[in-house]
């Protein structure tokens, strides 16, 4: 193992309503109904903040998941829940210190629009606010704007660079001391400190100035979850929290590597940008009480719910085979994706039946799991982390708040006990707490 | 006087930052940063809690307001300020029964988001959002989003038609009891419960179904706040709360029975919507301490400001006259709206100066303006809602939080002793304090 590296290792949580595992809701220690729940997420919130997590983050869809109904209303997922910019304000309501991190697309977006809520989010927060850029590449959005399909991958990138620029330039519209209020004089703002920012480009032509007032972090931190050619370019030139999904400390290892060498070309230093690998923990004092733990979430997979999971991620109609068949031989509908290689390797090396298949692979969505005792699921966070892998994780509860509380009790008091992460919070905002440095405006004196 | 009115007079408040009075922010009972100071608007909101009114509204516009920089600058409106749908989020987390209302425009945004953020603040204030439904005819807003020019009036209502057809379809997504959470069985949702719009229109394609399940309310309230013949038609056919703005009861009653007659045509009982001028009040215990609090607003308006408001008014150039001059006789530039004229002719009938027309007029924007003792004041009120000029009033404070104050503690309680409005709350959701009955699902059984 490598030396042990200077710095803290970062930790999100990703708040999915009843957890990330397929069969969360079913689970005992769930919330079924959080979807629409406050107080389960207020509750949850305020969990991760008592453990002085870096923030919370939501993934977004503007649209109903694609999937056979038979599998869809056996699920919880990404069916019908909170909007996550009016949850977040919500939440800053009851937490203090805690970073309130939201997806929204640039695809099915303006963004003046998401300028405004993103900045407004980062006032009512006191600098909380983070948003991850995404694009859309699901049909089922696309149809609710509109379209009849999604834009093409290396067009919603163009767009989505040009959006964030456009973004970034309308969170500097009033200098950070703009605002007079001098009341005697009658002078509300100084008119030299107000900037129009007259964007004209491919796709947006926007004037400015912003209608909100620089944010308390002057611009909410950006993440960004890209993993193709161009999503990692956008990554290099914007991203400050990038959040990654990869198997093995190797292949999250090149993915890191890659990335920091990228922003060499926009000018960034590499500590700016923290990428964050998702991961499921199932820890507990022994491995067998996790494995135990894990076993149970996987029993809970409804088999329909489960052969849809592999359809899906396949390509493969399965509708005619049993759970307990293996994988059948079929070339008919079969996905290049290097997920859809990877299962059907998988299938194939150790003989799975698609009941194995599902129970080994739906409870994570592909990411990372830790399953094991405190002490070795810590064991490889820090090989991750001393390794160069990952500048922290952002942590995927498997069912919440039951498995958001075997975080927070069991592994953040071990991390912290190896100094791996913080004891508590040191800063205020969201920059803070990710050892990110407040941007300085465009229009600043000597900026460039 | 016409006998007393059964039921009771509705009571919304306008929030404006630092209140509807152009000077509103240079008083010293007005807080000078509202734009962005989240404990102001926590507290001004508890405050009308305090007293039991139906709920708080919130203009919106998605554009710095156009306006020379010279007046702009020493003005707190339409500058820079919170995003309404996130605000109303955070405010919904430290109230309990007010409502929650906010405008935004059909122009610039997409029904599927739209739908999705007002369902959603409903579910997180359990059963009070509404949405103000407007139209942009506003360059500055226009040239945010990609367009030299906004769209034209009947274009733009006709997109507000759709839009808002549309956003009412999504809200009926799943049926309010379409979600089972029956684990035993694995069955998370109904799908016979949920429902795909399937959209297509003139403006819109959206095949939803909304990812939020039915919202609390059923919809959310629709306001309104158009004066025009297509206007009224938009509200006849939709709204459940209209903001309109007359300075005579005999205007208002004459808007206030046409929206009603026009209402037969779309199969709605005139009782299902609310008919509420927005009004201004300045109250004192006595007449001439009211005076006195209205004449020191007054004396705060800045020369540039208040000239500014009458050339923007009126379409004249003022630049080069001095406030202490009659308006000059000019034909170049003049508007040709109702209120240019209206300005013009008061000017010359009572021979006012520019700093006597806008002392005048710049307090309320144009809007009635009510300023006597507590009890003239409430007279007065009582004559419109008794003589079927209004079902109630949107009060716009001339300054916050000084004049809110003056309205909880003294306008409502002497309403309330009057037996004109309720003396607390006696329901839980916006549609219990407004009188509107729940909406069924458009794909209830018996449904239309």
């Amino acid at each position: 193992m490598p030396g042990k590296r200077d710095g803290k290792m970062h930790l999100g949580v990703f708040f999915k309503n009843t957890g990330h595992h397929l069969a969360s809701w079913r689970h005992p220690d769930a919330q079924p109904d959080a979807g629409v729940n406050l107080k389960h997420y207020a509750d949850c919130a305020r969990t991760a903040e008592r453990a002085g997590l870096d923030f919370i983050f939501f993934a977004d869809s503007a649209a109903v998941r694609d999937a056979p109904m038979e599998t869809l209303s056996r699920s919880s997922q990404f069916t019908a829940y909170f909007e996550p910019t009016t949850l977040l304000s919500a939440l800053a309501m009851v937490t203090e210190r805690i970073g309130l991190v939201s997806t929204a697309t640039t695809s099915y977006n303006e963004p003046y629009n998401i300028a405004r809520r993103f900045a407004s989010l980062d006032h009512i927060s006191a600098g909380r606010a983070g948003w991850n850029v995404v694009t859309s590449g699901n049909v089922m959005e696309a149809m609710n704007f509109g379209r009849e399909e999604h834009f093409e991958h290396g067009e919603r990138y163009r767009r989505a660079g040009e959006f964030v620029e456009v973004v970034k330039g309308l969170w500097d519209s009033w200098d950070d001391d703009a605002f007079l209020f001098d009341r005697g004089g009658g002078r509300f703002f100084d008119p030299e400190k107000v900037h129009v920012l007259d964007h004209r480009g491919d796709w947006f032509s926007v004037r400015g100035p912003l209608n909100v007032p620089r944010a308390p972090q002057g611009h909410p931190v950006i993440f960004q979850a890209g993993h193709s050619d161009t999503g990692r370019e956008l990554a290099a030139a914007t991203a400050e929290g990038v959040f990654t999904g990869h198997l093995t400390p190797e292949r999250s290892r090149e993915h890191y590597n890659d990335l920091k060498q990228r922003m060499a070309h926009y000018g960034r230093p590499p500590d700016s940008m923290k990428i964050l690998p998702g991961c499921t923990v199932i820890c507990a004092a022994s491995a067998a009480e996790a494995r135990e733990k894990d076993a149970y979430l996987a029993s809970l997979i409804h088999p329909i719910v489960g052969r849809g999971y592999i359809a899906s991620m396949t390509g493969l109609d399965l509708s005619d085979c049993s759970v307990d068949d293996p994988l059948p031989d079929r070339e008919s509908g079969l996905s290049r994706s290097a997920m859809a290689s990877a299962i059907i390797a998988l299938g194939k090396s150790e003989n799975l039946t698609i009941r194995k298949l599902y129970e080994r692979l739906a409870g994570s969505h592909g990411k990372l799991t830790l399953i094991g005792s405190v002490a070795e699921v810590a064991d490889a966070m820090q090989a991750w982390f001393d390794g160069g892998a990952c500048d922290g994780f952002i942590l995927q509860p498997s069912h919440m708040p039951g498995n958001l509380d075997d975080i927070v009790n069991l592994l953040v008091p071990e991390l912290q006990n190896r100094g791996l992460i913080r004891a508590g919070y040191e800063g205020a905002t969201l920059r803070d707490h990710l050892g990110l440095a407040r941007p300085a405006s465009r229009y600043a004196r000597g900026a460039a």
